[in-house]
């Protein structure tokens, strides 16, 4: 029998199940599932007054909150097409993805929509602004609970949605360049639910911070297999060390996602504020988005007793294809070989083949020094960008989907992210791993964060240089960081040159911007490199 | 991107992820992953070599067995069908099955053959046979080990298979009629391996007993899910409660599956030889197949000390599609309420709807009283029967499977089976629940196994009756029975008449079958009834 895998059917098991069950925390108010699918009912009836139909995109500007949650399943009992956006682009980067996703209707918090008054004329598509926090209608926009309220919850007739329609239209974060608009379908996301909740061992009694963003691939899918499993989900509407530790510690939360750079935020507040963020239950971040440092594990599990899990995925195939989670192969090694194992990338997920390939396509030699690039094939993998056909076909290549992600894979099977193809520095004819680099000096005390990028050079083509955020009243110094560089590791790694900095330039979802870096860099390289 | 959801790829991960582990243990025979898709591949290649096209059928007669697993991968790259055969039927039955299947190679384990000795003559269809557990050939029959040292196991070159083509063609356990031929595909395979793994935690460290025959609807899917997540499978060949405990011990078993009449023989032989049957880890036991006495599970919790596990689901679904583990809404009660849950049927799994309709198709008030079939609308669902278009459109009316099966709900949600429609006991224009008469029963310390079927009776057109399977040495007598039956549940529900056995007749999957008791009873009901 063909039942259509749609993402709807996860609210439908929660609602049915767990009716009575606390959907949602947003702050004070608490949404149960049975609520949340009333709510849901008013937004599709809603859309369906604004003349929402089957594959229009419905864009959304919210942060972590009630309001996105419902968003997804109130858009999809539409068969219409969810895009959210991230919260930290540049009024220039609103109006091109608005415009370019050719989204009908936009909600937006009324906190972030300030962001876009200065292009609300530029929009080309939009037909109807919906405000979230904001009761009544203003100048511009509709205020959502009014707006909400005026429709029927007990019911929504829903449109025939087969799994191959597209149920998200995401942007990527822009860590290499200009944002791209993935499609991808109910079937991926459905997919990848029932894979990630078996392998990160989601249970109906977990209780989720949403700490990274829905946005972010919809918080790497977070909304799906959390709800499907009814799990009570925790809003963390901005990303603050102390609202988070608050957050574990008053909702018992058993789960989190977050990007390596967040997690560094909660290990420096940690490291203040040790008695206050202990806690007596226990909790599994699981981590993505960049490589975390080796040392961040180590952190993690040995001092917060948070157990760690090391994801590995992109946007493009919705995210998650691999864990690093310890298997019965490696559970007889000490735990801190156990640590070194999980800062790898790890091992595919039931569904996903994952291969790291050379320029003929051929797997590289397991022998963890061998270099290809990693490629997948997988339900999980959109079905193209938006309106990019080229970038589409560059991407997709033989039935696999090409990720820009170089690795190494060991006899173990483990693979390894050495770097971005576009961040691999070349010098003197050796390939550096920033990622390796970064990994050493992220074991100075003194050093908070660091970012490892090419300097264009004439003898050796390029070398690497470390931007290095150091610790608040830490005198160090250039000639510091290369020296407890040179001591850890081959010399031609070592960076050659440092520059201090306050803050790295970041997306939304967490990462250092490398790109932006350089950029930087480059233009005043002159005075950097000697 | 669309990659179709077919079951080699299990193996695959397994063989690439968990090469070098121990995937089955036969007795004193060890198959690691890595030799398991060896042979495999040999088994494929010598398929190919009969002859054997996608679609074809090929049946298995074995008990649980490294042959019996590397059978489901090594037909299926061939796009071939898979037919098992229960073990424990008649050779008429035989040669119904092969005929009716179509089957044009048989695979039979040596000690079982014999069976098909005297109906070997009438088989149409069947070209080649080929015998497991011998080495040569004889004069009906190639030897396996032989036979497939003859090919190569590097590599076979896959036939296209898409998700909807067929996997399996199953034949029911026969408890209410004839056998049944159900066609599933490898998309039903494959997402009910999906959910069952996340249902039941699965992890590659666990380690499974297949106590559950694989013949019997692949034993619960078990050799796609434990082998997607790479786990090692013990092989119990035999049904004898002291080889189980003693392969439960020396291979620290985790979890296994069983019919309740087969966890009574376990429970039997635990209370008679104690200390022998403690385990110093965890063991989960998962039943179904019919409804487990309440009694079943304070025993194995309690005594034991297993977690028990209680699912449902049939042969037309691939199979499971409900359990009654105890989720949050229910955890702060005390675990004898806990156990009491337990025993019902539960609620549904992720993938798939289950509802309890009317005659009306609406859904019974959730009272706990009012009663309906149950109807299973998912992916799991066959395509239909084979070569029986009548029996399939009964069965599967307006896009739901009907199961059969009757039931209450209560306003928790969890359905419980009442009975099976054709042995619900109707008298006096009451409905009588056998299982719920079996389950007081069964609190009986000398009652062993009990089966309580309807007796035509000329004033109440049916009152029910119980055949007792008593403790050896116990002196119960009807009257006994009777009275111990009117002091526990409403006088209209007691049995009116009891006769004692030495045994039920029951299927090869371990179910009683009424049928047969009823026929027996029925031609006797002179005799029986006063
Ligand atoms: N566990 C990880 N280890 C190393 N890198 C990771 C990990 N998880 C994610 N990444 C990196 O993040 C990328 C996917 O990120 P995402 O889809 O958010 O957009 P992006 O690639 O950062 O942005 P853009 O494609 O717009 O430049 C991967 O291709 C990989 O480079
Ligand atoms: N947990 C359970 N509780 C009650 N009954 C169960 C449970 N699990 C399975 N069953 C019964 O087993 C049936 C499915 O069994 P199976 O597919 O093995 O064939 P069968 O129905 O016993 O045989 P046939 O259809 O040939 O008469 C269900 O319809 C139900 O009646
Ligand atoms: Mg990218
Ligand atoms: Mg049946």
């Amino acid at each position: 029998m063909y039942v259509p895998l749609v993402l709807t059917t996860f609210l439908d098991r929660a609602a049915e199940l767990y009716g009575g069950k606390t959907a949602a925390v947003d702050g004070e108010r608490t949404v149960t599932y049975g609520e949340l699918q009333y709510r849901v009912n008013q937004l599709s009836n809603g859309l369906k007054a604004l003349n929402i139909k089957k594959g229009d995109k419905v864009a959304y500007l919210s942060p972590n909150a009630v309001e996105m949650l419902e968003g997804f399943y109130g858009v999809y009992q539409l068969g219409a097409v969810m895009t959210p956006l991230n919260t930290r682009l540049t009024a220039e980067d609103y109006e091109f993805i608005l415009n370019h996703s050719e989204s009908k209707v936009l909600f937006a918090d009324k906190t972030l929509f300030k962001q876009l008054e200065p292009i609300l004329g530029n929009l080309t598509s939009i037909e109807t602004i919906i405000l979230h926090g904001e009761e009544a209608d203003t100048k511009t926009a509709i205020g959502y609970e009014n707006w909400l309220s005026g429709f029927d919850g007990k019911w929504f007739d829903r449109v025939e949605v087969d799994e191959h329609d597209i149920a998200s239209l995401l942007y990527t974060s822009g860590t290499t360049g200009n944002p791209k608009g993935v499609l991808l379908t109910h079937r991926s996301n459905y997919l990848h639910a029932l894979s990630t909740m078996h392998h990160l061992r989601i249970r109906e009694n977990d209780k989720m911070l949403h700490v990274l963003p829905m946005f972010h691939v919809n918080g790497w899918g977070s909304p799906f297999y959390y709800t499907a499993n009814g799990v009570t989900q925790v809003m963390q509407r901005k990303i603050d060390p102390e609202s988070i530790f608050n957050n574990i510690k008053k909702h018992k939360i058993s789960i989190l996602h977050m990007a390596p750079t967040v997690l560094n935020m909660l290990l420096e507040y940690y490291h203040l504020h040790k008695e206050e963020c202990r806690m007596d239950h226990h909790v599994r971040i699981v981590v993505a988005g960049s490589a975390p440092p080796p040392a961040f594990i180590e952190m993690t599990e040995n001092e917060l007793g948070w157990e760690f899990i090391h994801v590995y995925g992109m946007t493009e195939i919705s995210p998650l294809v691999t864990t690093s989670q310890i298997t019965s192969n490696d559970e007889h090694l000490p735990v801190k070989e156990q640590q070194r194992l999980k800062s790898k990338t790890g091992y595919s997920l039931i569904g996903s083949e994952v291969k790291v390939v050379n320029e003929a396509y051929e797997e590289v030699e397991k022998n963890g020094t061998a270099v290809g690039e990693i490629v997948v094939r997988s339900n999980n993998v959109m079905e193209g960008y938006f309106k990019n056909p080229e970038a589409t076909a560059e991407t997709i290549q033989h039935g696999w989907l090409h990720t820009g992600d170089m690795a190494v894979v060991f006899d173990n099977g483990y693979i390894e992210i050495v770097d971005r193809k576009k961040d691999v520095i070349i010098s003197g004819g050796e390939n550096i791993s920033s990622i390796e680099v970064e990994g050493y000096l992220y074991q100075h005390p003194d050093i908070v964060e660091t970012a490892v990028v090419a300097l264009p050079h004439e003898k050796w083509g390029e070398i690497p240089h470390a931007v290095v955020v150091k610790r608040e009243g830490s005198s160090l110094t250039e000639e510091d960081v290369i020296a407890y560089a040179r001591e850890k590791m081959a010399h031609f790694k070592a960076p050659k040159s440092i520059n201090f900095v306050k803050e790295l330039p970041k997306t939304a979802s967490g990462k250092i911007q490398k790109v932006q870096l350089r950029k930087q860099l480059w233009n005043d390289s002159d005075k950097l490199v000697n």
